[in-house]
């Protein structure tokens, strides 16, 4: 293998499909990238197993041939070297030269019939959605799939699409996240993503209005985002029905400004922390809304206005479960729906009914 | 004590304070910072004990008074506030009322009698440098002071004036970091100022060349930044005589673009790292300079070219102390000299005899 190529171009695809490659791999091969060069493109691979990222980029190639090449070493020399063309030559004893204006290195590489394959999809059954809207779902949704591995199908989000409207829901038991958009799909789709998918998709995702195409099978789904291609395996079980969690009934509505309310939260957070699981006590009461929480050093108080429709309550939570849904919110403008104090609290924007994010309460003990 | 203060002015005031609080302080006080409030100015204090920082701002003092209140979390409420007016009120029990806008907090202070007094010193003896100078003399000399307390005078950098030459220096066994300034000085002036306290004076100095005054007891230094002043405990004991090291004669002298050895060694320590000692090697040959290292997987060769007068030479380094050095040099061109391949490499800034750094070389074993 000897190709030629521009420093700029060939250290950004590294730093894509790096992003496939798990630190921790227990195969050895894994924790390199797969470089295969044909009919002058260069193609990089990295994977994990359950998920694998491919890249194109065109380049001179002198000489077919592919090898494998430490991922973390790789991706660092080509960071490090000036903005020129480099050439990359392997020998016989699958060696890699990179040379780059005045400077050599000769790193030792794997042969590449070692590295497994990425799984062929088919794309039968495939939506096409805007990159920007789909960097927009993964972003107010993915971080509320659980982090640890106690049910591993929470660790992912579920794509719903029926009739036309794609749905992207996850939840960890403490709040659940749920984002609908409008797709051309002719078939239905239900399956579950891996969150870790999701976020690498999500990074490297431009934000133009492009379409990316999503392809299914019933183990793997495919993001092709032209020259970049993400595979990931689905997670096999079965998800929770999320519809059943989100009551559409309600007894106090509450208008509030998005960021007076985060920031009164994220004040009040700084006493919480310091406490009990982060408790930010809720007061809705006529036209304020007055949230406190104390600590053994202090005690805080927070009033904002509000318009209230139905009944004043009194509430508490997790102030990291309420920024966390508060963070990814755009609007201006929010609205909170309370059943009571033991209920979920219901968040949407005021003026989009698209994104739909629940938080449960906190008990306390005081109220018994 | 009840003060009115802008947010802004105070979030700033307690950020510079806090660098003088140390977060693994014994004495539960010392977590704390110290706020005076008298003649409409509130003065702020913070204190590791060998380090104290303190900071007067201008503002509305309705009640006299102070207070100590726990230094961290005060700095997080008050950087989260909205940009207004600040009222602090302290009550009977040493608690702090915060208010701002709508939000109010209390927090537990504790008596300011309690808080133990800064030295005084008085300005017998002085000088004045510029502050722009000052910070850079700090940045080209704190970072070669030892790390670790083995030689507890080697934490602290030498600060040298005779004949209106103030000379800093710092060294760790491994290498050494000089520079000279010209000041207006009456006396002479030899003391050893603890690394950590001239990197905090860096950070808070501004980028202008308007002056600070630096005043010496036997026992303590005090830099005067206008608002701002720090007073720190010298260090006690002999410091090296560092014009022993530093020796003028010279085999070889080298004269080489800054930007090119330096990136040169960054990418040949991406090999060095993995293998042992940082070890990246210097061959000077007639007009280049190769640089090479390797390791398990793999090797780097880099060459750029020199101008040399003198002896070829072939010397070895660790990468990090060269790279180091070569940071914080801001000239184009720099002059390594060399005697043999077991003594120093001094390197200076071409245009400019007032900085010298220089590293001891790494014996081969091969060269035995």
């Amino acid at each position: 293998m000897k190709v030629k190529i521009p420093q700029n171009k060939l250290s950004k695809c590294i730093n894509i499909v790096q992003k496939g490659v798990s630190p921790k791999s227990t195969l050895p091969i894994l924790s390199g990238l797969l470089l295969e060069a044909k009919n002058n493109k260069l193609k990089l691979t990295g994977t994990d197993l359950q998920l694998g990222i491919t890249t194109n980029i065109d380049c001179e190639v002198e000489i077919e041939g592919s090898i494998v090449i430490e991922s973390k070493i790789f991706g660092d020399i080509i960071k490090k070297l000036p903005n020129k063309e480099i050439e990359l030559e392997i020998d016989d004893s699958n060696n890699v030269h990179i040379s780059c204006g005045s400077s050599d290195f000769n790193i030792i590489g794997q042969p590449a019939v070692e590295y497994p394959q990425l799984p062929k999809i088919d794309d039968e059954t495939s939506i096409e959605i805007p990159k920007d809207l789909l960097k927009t779902m993964i972003r107010q949704t993915a971080f509320a799939t659980a982090q640890d591995e106690t049910r591993p199908i929470l660790t992912g989000a579920l794509l719903e699409i029926t009739d036309n409207n794609a749905a992207l829901v996850a939840l960890d038991g403490y709040r659940l996240a749920l984002k609908n958009v409008k797709v051309n799909s002719s078939t239905d789709i239900k399956v579950v993503i891996p969150g870790k998918t999701l976020t690498e998709v999500s990074k490297i995702l431009e934000e133009d209005d492009s379409n990316v195409s999503i392809m299914f099978t019933s183990s793997h789904v495919l993001f092709d985002l032209g020259d970049t291609i993400v595979i990931s395996r689905l997670l096999e079980g079965q998800f929770l029905n999320y519809k059943d969690i989100i009551r559409n009934e309600y007894k106090s509505k509450v208008k509030i400004n998005t960021n007076e309310i985060k920031q009164s939260i994220e004040r009040a957070s700084l006493l919480a922390r310091e406490g009990r699981n982060n408790l930010v006590k809720f007061d809705v009461n006529d036209d304020k809304l007055t949230i406190t929480s104390n600590s053994e050093i202090g005690n805080v108080h927070e009033e904002i206005p509000i318009t209230l429709e139905g009944n004043d309550v009194k509430i508490a939570f997790n102030s990291k479960y309420m920024l966390d849904g508060l963070k990814v919110i755009d609007s201006e403008e929010i609205t909170l729906s309370f059943i009571s104090n033991v209920n979920p609290c219901i968040i949407n924007p005021t003026e989009d009914e698209n994104y739909t994010y629940l938080v449960l309460p906190v008990r306390l003990a005081e109220e018994h």
